[in-house]
């Protein structure tokens, strides 16, 4: 197949590029390198040294014979560039990764607010547009996230997207209707995937374009099977306060004796999927696409769910690490159940990776190869999600060096 | 008050302004004119011969000696001046109506579905992220629309806002959770607007904003009692097919003797108010604001609910004038019930005018005062809502302009 990997330079777009690629699929990553640039405004790094594009397509080349085609392109600003792209390369299958995927920094100040919104709305609605205007009836793939749910995990099961609900009609009978699971984001970025769901629902039925949107976990893991086979392949592993996601976060902090950072109580419960399984579900989502007309096709993109203390500790024991409890930047509940059906998801027939298999210890280990890398001022998380919140925390060095500009 | 009028030199934006500025209240316009700018675009024009803002503002003072200030600011383009306008005026209150309007145009083709989307979500976010970010506590009033329920209507009673479902628990038990009413938008503009209350809700949860979304019904009339008080003041009035809405398109159709334009069956049904009403109900949500920290206030801004081939034949019986049906270019369902509950919207106490009031006959004079302006080939609805509606179009004046000019 022809798979365009929008956001293919990034975090899980990189690895699923490789995946798909070794896969014998044809690929084309079409970023703008954002993600780049935003390492560069925070100041911050992958904890792996992350060579260019460019660079890694040649050593992929190399090591596989294979092609990655790279395309830079900004999906969100430049939508009649990118439907001359699409008449031209004209994929089977898209898979939408270019969105802005960091909660804390969506919510770091009204700039990256509207950033965060502008950007990852109009990506999102430039590629359903373009493909009703170009009539390329390629499949769509998008990854979006288990936590448009938040504040709604009143301790019942999440389904797979869809919640039946029964409505009262004025006659007294009752009707049947599936709707949309009720979605109550909690941050911007969150919302954005809120949003996002919107606009899926309405290109469906409206344009009958075929779409799959994968309620992904927290992923955790840096390498996969292909990742691994250079050192130049490696994948970008972040672990500042911005980008970091917290099981990540944990183990980096283990391996380098930094003190593992709760926020709040640690009762908040979480879905996770290892990075090795997202690129493996991304590829068996494509081949199973929805028909035209149907509904969109939602899978919850998970293997387990933990709780954050739990977590915590895990790693503590594991390394010897102490276990720090800070207060919560986030506006959220200081304990959440969560029940995740992923039923339909485990259909797709993977056999998939949890916390016990040992790829712990693989995280560890790259974080104390590259533990030099790592500025310790930038492990603390510093976006606070209202007033209150961030009236908690002592200093952020970004709002620092922005006010310093402003 | 001081209370500012986001689009106030809209359709609904005019007369609100002032109806508020004859309460009393303070009253500033802020408005990119962007409606004004659309008429240009497709070559049509108001029915009503309709002033400039400033010569408005300037007949609204000599008449009644109330100012109204006005603000030619692009709000979902110009964060950064509308914040510091919000700092300069301090509003109490913020009414929310400027966004594109029109589910016609909204669907004309790519480039109008990207503006669609850009102008209304950036419009509305804005202002979210300007209140948060300057700290002012201004109420916000948004016009939302009871069309974002779109397919959602499956005869059962839709409330005000809010459902109440019932969850199962893993352990059997069930849990109670009031949601937004499931949104099934059926074009690009209603999805905006259905974006826009999970905007609000988001707002509304992390920030403790003050938030109103009024879910109006189709507006029908054009003159308010201060509309009314000089020629100079008249509203605008759209009868294209593009702007002009059913009830209202109607009597402009019957006043000129033109036949009525019924798309499909007629089946839909749709609810309706008098603008004389949507601006007296913007002044009591105004004055009637939820709590901070409450969820979103939302009214059902309607009176009354009617079936468009109903409306066609009480309009062909008070003019003579033939009906035709014509193909749908909506992608909808041919019939569908409407049951609206509008107990909370009533209870605000205001006293609403139904079609019964004898205001038809103002508008039919209206139309035929102003006769001579009407451009019959405008009158036809031409944007098909995708491939297969659009295909049962025969002529399309402005697609064919911007096929010269491309």
């Amino acid at each position: 197949m022809k798979i365009a990997v929008m956001g293919g330079d990034g975090f899980c777009g990189w690895p699923t590029s490789l995946h798909l690629s070794a896969q014998g699929h044809e690929v084309a990553i079409v970023d703008n390198l954002s993600r780049r640039w935003i390492d560069t405004e925070l100041g911050v790094q992958s904890l792996t040294p992350m060579d260019s594009i460019q660079e890694r397509r040649r050593v992929w080349k190399q090591v596989t014979g294979n092609d990655v085609e790279f395309y830079l392109l900004d999906l969100a600003r430049d939508y009649e560039r990118f439907k001359k792209w699409l008449l031209d390369w004209r994929p089977d299958a898209i898979v939408h990764f270019a969105e802005q995927r960091a909660a804390p920094y969506s919510m770091k100040s009204d700039v990256h607010k509207t950033y965060t919104v502008n950007n990852n709305i109009s990506a999102t609605h430039n590629v359903l547009n373009a493909l009703v205007e170009t009539q390329i009836d390629a499949h769509l793939v998008h990854l979006g996230t288990m936590g448009v749910y938040g504040y709604s995990t009143v301790g019942a099961t999440i389904p797979e997207g869809y919640l039946d609900v029964k409505i009262q009609k004025e006659d007294g009978s009752m009707v049947d209707q599936s709707i949309l699971y009720p979605t109550r984001p909690g941050s911007i970025y969150h919302m954005t995937k809120s949003l996002d769901q919107i606009m899926f629902q309405f290109y469906a039925q409206n344009d009958r374009l075929r779409i799959t949107d994968l309620h992904q976990g927290i992923v955790w893991g840096t390498q996969t099977e292909q990742t691994r086979m250079h050192e130049q392949l490696i994948n970008r592993f972040d672990y500042d306060g911005d980008y970091g996601t917290v099981l990540n976060r944990f183990l980096i902090q283990g391996a380098i004796g930094y003190p593992l950072t709760v926020h709040g109580t640690g009762g908040q419960t979480r879905a996770f999927i290892h990075i090795q399984d997202t690129v493996k579900c991304v590829e068996a989502a494509i081949t199973n696409p929805p028909e035209a007309g149907e509904r969109v096709e939602i899978f919850n993109q998970m293997t387990e769910c933990h709780r954050v203390r739990d977590l915590a500790q895990m790693v503590a024991d594991r390394t010897g690490v102490d276990i720090k409890y800070l207060p919560n930047p986030r506006q959220e509940a200081d304990e959440n159940d969560l029940i995740v059906a992923n039923e339909k998801f485990r259909g797709l027939g993977l056999d998939l990776i949890t916390l016990s298999d040992g790829l712990m210890n693989e995280v560890i280990e790259i974080a104390q190869k590259y533990a030099y890398r790592v500025d310790r001022s930038r492990i603390p998380a510093v976006s606070g999600w209202n007033r209150e919140r961030a009236s908690q925390i002592v200093h952020d060095p970004v709002k620092a060096n922005l006010k310093a500009v402003s």
